[in-house]
């Protein structure tokens, strides 16, 4: 069978050390095509961490399945529309990041907290309830096709390309709800920006520090060397601060930031307790990256400055919106290298992003000849 | 020598687990007088937790000295003021807390927060930088006299009895600072008032779920039992949830609450990743009691919710003088049990703060007999 009826992807067969970056192509089922579905033709999809999480299985997840197609960070076609959908028609080139369903009826939905849905479903590794009663595993975006609800598909703006917009859809979006919800709207007489810190220089941080230059914040880039301080100010970094080259860091910033958006994914080694006090007395510290082991705080730290830490999962809706004016508005685009997507292209993408070997984000492209 | 130039006061000699709460009589020297100091003869000083880890040192300080005299709800009155001091007079009755030096210089102190001043000094248990280049160890109010910067010294409402207003100079202004630092000033529609809760009913607890209700806000109470149910209730809440007693019990407030305020003082046994389902989206945790132990977490704790956890310490002089005119005017009174100070009483009282053998605080009275 294929399309309408199967989608084809490229797979992870088996998160071990040796095979977690193996894939092969695989023909799935994908869910019951319902009234608010929208079908997309695939022609970007980006590479995300948790990609590399999920192949590894490094989250430890006890309902892990696999083959496990991979990919949140899609750009395509519209190819099939629910008689309900009526935002979008056939052709148009639409996003979706890492959510595909909500039950957008409980509290936390109507307060466009969507994404923090007990029946969130994310766009690979999670499980459909379907109207019909089944379930299905949902599959990602190293695929031919995929089905997505209306209420996550995104229209993207013909200022960005393919590449420039597809990781806006995860890297993107987790980086810019936590500043938007965040940065404070009142500030102290004197202040004349939010001063804001992101921890960290990826994939994102790469469009971390670029929400944050667009939405007026001095800010503070910190990384563990100067390898990348060039490009943070290209990126939009008032500040750049590296952390292993001066053990007093610390004492440029102590009490003199608003929010901090750390993107660290490890919490091996990191000095969560010297970070905290580059925050102002309440400031914020919100973890997006998600480190596989957990850190070992005592309420003390927090006792030096009233400071708090906490986390932040992709974004709304409303905010997805939002974030994508603002790109057009103020020219904000991801950096990205190009691989064309094949079994040898996926294993050197997730390579790449997990040994930190890109400059800031492999998209996978060429999706026709792939699957041709 | 005696008074001016030597205080006398209940020390602990020796922290063991023997001895901690073994206290003899102790003459010491109290700091040069400065310009801003007063002088207040002492009349009654509640017990806090604080003066148990102390006395224990159980926060494992490596700086901890003793003798070392405990106590930092102190009310007496005014017997000499330095000639820069103008709020005060003598006779006054007035109060400290835990708080008895700050800069009043850094950018810190000049936006209210002097309570996070890098050069605070505690009540006791500190070192004071005296002007003429020494240095003194701060001893606390289990004394006969207190010499403390008149910043840190506050008028006593007449209202307030002694042993109802010395336990809100620190229990009560460590519960009072975070609520009104973090109770959302804007709430989503449909909802009246905002929904606080407050973890722990002992000193702190007692002080807190006062606060919360004078504050307007709906008050939820979470203790391990229902033992304590009805006084819970009689201090203002106006739910209360004992939570060994349902395994479900988070069901009743998942996704619900503004802020919690814990003052649970132990990190062992304490389910923090159920709590902080609790909170509504973006909600804040904030620890009050200082665990011997730290908490770990993972940053997935608080991505369910995108909440915060903080900590917060003490409060502000400013924050002190509206904490007293609130109980006033709603009729806030802390719950003391006396004991007159001697030996065996500071033993006694110490004990109880430990073991929770008390409703909810104790008072050490009668300092004229004591220090006759």
């Amino acid at each position: 069978m294929t399309y309408p009826d199967t989608f084809e992807g490229f797979a992870v067969f088996n998160p071990s050390p040796e095979t977690w970056s193996t894939v092969k192509k695989y023909e799935f089922t994908p869910k019951p095509f319902e009234d608010h579905d929208v079908d997309i033709k695939i022609q970007t999809c980006s590479i995300c961490g948790s990609d590399v999480h999920s192949a590894t299985n490094g989250w430890n997840k006890t309902n892990a399945y696999y083959p496990l197609v991979p990919g949140h960070e899609i750009i395509g076609k519209v190819v099939r529309l629910g008689p309900k959908v009526t935002d979008f028609k056939l052709g148009d080139r639409v996003g979706v990041g890492a959510q595909a369903q909500a039950c957008l009826k409980c509290k936390i939905c109507k307060s466009n907290n969507e994404i923090y849905c007990p029946h969130l479903v994310h766009t690979f590794g999670g499980v459909y309830q379907n109207q019909d009663g089944t379930e299905t595993h949902s599959q990602g975006g190293y695929s031919n096709y995929a089905r997505i609800n209306d209420y996550f598909v995104f229209h993207i703006p013909e200022e960005l390309s393919n590449e420039e917009a597809a990781p806006m859809l995860c890297a993107g979006i987790t980086t810019f709800s936590p500043l938007v919800r965040n940065i404070p709207k009142e500030l102290p007489e004197g202040q004349s920006k939010p001063r804001v810190g992101i921890v960290g220089l990826g994939g994102l941080g790469m469009m971390g520090i670029q929400w944050a230059h667009a939405l007026g914040c001095e800010t503070f880039v910190f990384s563990r060397t100067s390898r990348k301080k060039a490009d943070a100010i290209k990126l939009g970094a008032d500040q750049f601060i590296a952390t292993a080259e001066d053990p007093d860091w610390v004492k440029k910033v102590e009490f003199d930031l608003d929010l901090v958006v750390c993107t660290a994914n490890s919490a091996e080694g990191f000095d969560l307790n010297t970070y905290l006090r580059s925050l102002k007395i309440g400031g914020k510290w919100v973890n997006v990256g998600l480190p596989e082991t957990p850190f070992t705080v005592s309420p003390r730290s927090f006792m030096a400055n009233a400071c708090f830490m906490g986390a932040s999962h992709l974004g709304s809706h409303v905010e997805m919106i939002r974030m994508f004016k603002l790109a057009v508005e103020k020219g904000v685009r991801a950096w990205v290298e190009k691989i064309p997507i094949s079994s040898d292209g996926v294993k050197e993408g997730l390579e790449r992003c997990r040994y930190n070997k890109c400059r800031y984000r492999v998209a996978l492209t060429d999706f026709d000849k792939a699957f041709a």
